[in-house]
């Protein structure tokens, strides 16, 4: 397999980093659906440190100018959307 | 500025992983000047805090392509390596 190219480097890390937001969800999902309060410290744990390795890994990216500040932050809020509607 | 080749990615991928390396030791260096005992919780959590945010980027680096998993590796015992030195 030839080595990827500039432009397929940086396809592949938005598509990795929206992968990455929905194992973000998935996991949330499961979390909820098994506790009987979502204000469960844990899962507010579980929460942050998720939140927090995904935005580390799309600062990376963007310091490594593999994407667009604002398609992180879009990454990001989008994910804080749909976390936020689980919540309701 | 052309934009860069993926062999120029990988090189600055390797090299702000081990700035972000060195960044955490320096903050731990100032920690521990400013610290009447290490053991204290607030550094621990800064520390493990920090540690898993390198992690999650070079785990994201692997993923990517961008570097070898060994060199991940060596980056993060080096610094473990380093931290443990602060230590004593």
């Amino acid at each position: 397999m030839s080595p990827m190219t500039a432009i397929e480097i940086q396809q592949r890390a938005i598509q990795m980093l929206q992968e990455d937001a929905d194992k973000i969800l998935k996991l949330i999902e499961v979390q909820l659906d098994n506790l009987t309060m979502p204000q469960c410290p844990l899962y507010e744990e579980v929460l942050d440190t998720q939140m927090f390795g995904l935005s580390r890994e799309i600062d990376f990216a963007v310091r490594l100018k593999l994407i667009q500040e604002d398609t992180g932050r879009r990454i990001l809020s989008e994910l804080e959307r749909k976390l936020s509607k689980l919540n309701r």
